[in-house]
């Protein structure tokens, strides 16, 4: 049973559908945006509308940018030998932000996860490894996710420009900085044990 | 630093007004809107204008509605002497899941939060003494929530009530069904042992 005014119940579905988001979330988010004044409300609602309008990807690194090629790779200042391979366009955010690779990247928009239907060739590697070559890249980092379908994703990519004679890496896995040893998993534990260097 | 595009940002900042979510979350309603279909995408927008455009409150209970009066209001089948006051219209929305009302409600939109600068006159509590007399209301469950600001509220409002004479009453406080009494915190446990009642 429902009691909630049609609109009402539209706006939940429609929310619902989000990720992380039940019904009660749904219903949470939905009550506030009625009780938000309308320009707030329509703020959001055409933020949305833009976000599709305006994004593409870049025909080079496959991010998300509303200007073809993105900055990154319009910018004079990167490394243009390096490469950075990464799953999703929030991945790459979260290298750039942390300040510490000054090449450029490649996202895959996925991984290798056949149980969820995501083959080899929903990941554009052909792309990739024709850019490897025409762009003379000589390192490329496989930044994929240390989980199963990454690793699985990182293994495969690597088959692929061994060939290339091209230097391959994976960032190290370890503890996080900040982290608690006693709440630590024991295969992370056990990575850091293995990859220890000197003080 | 924020290496999104421009649009991506300015859907982050949007949803990151909305209550819980932050920064991290936020991104990732957007990454997610950013891989969502159009046609979705745009369902969305739209179910947060329309909402806006559509809903307005209902001149009898207050209730969040498309017509007024409400639906529950309108219902000749409703209990027209029994009252039930609560905080906000999903409150409503619950009691009116749990099918055990069958009167009509009064919605407060808010509570006595004076820290929070929102007085009693916030409260429309003149239009609610108002309705009292008018439909002459016999009975009046004040169903806010049994917080230190529901039980403010309750209250007030009894006390503007019981000169008319009405019969007051709020929701029983306990146990939850289905809660586990280890992990009950001890003013609940208190409150459904003084309300115990014969097997």
């Amino acid at each position: 049973m429902n009691s909630y005014p049609e609109s009402l119940t539209e706006l939940v579905d429609q929310l619902k559908k989000l990720p992380g988001v039940g019904r009660k979330t749904a219903a949470r988010l939905a009550f506030h945006m009625v009780r938000m004044p309308d320009g707030e409300a329509g703020k959001l609602a055409e933020a949305i509308l833009e976000v599709k309008k305006r994004l593409s990807l870049c025909s080079f690194c496959q991010n998300l940018t509303e200007k073809d090629p993105c900055s990154i790779c319009r910018d004079p200042h990167r490394e243009v030998y390096q490469l950075c391979v990464v799953e999703y366009p929030a991945d790459a955010s979260s290298i750039e932000n942390s300040g510490a690779f000054h090449g450029r990247y490649f996202v895959l928009h996925g991984n290798l996860a056949p149980m969820q239907g995501q083959g080899p060739e929903s990941l554009r590697l052909e792309r990739l490894k024709e850019l490897v070559v025409s762009q003379q890249i000589s390192e490329v980092i496989i930044a994929t996710n240390p989980t199963v379908e990454g690793n699985a994703t990182a293994l495969l990519i690597s088959r692929i420009l061994e060939p290339l004679g091209v230097q391959l890496s994976r960032p190290a896995c370890g503890l996080p900085v900040g982290a608690d040893l006693e709440y630590m998993d024991p295969v992370t534990i056990r990575k850091s044990l293995d990859g220890r260097g000197p003080l």
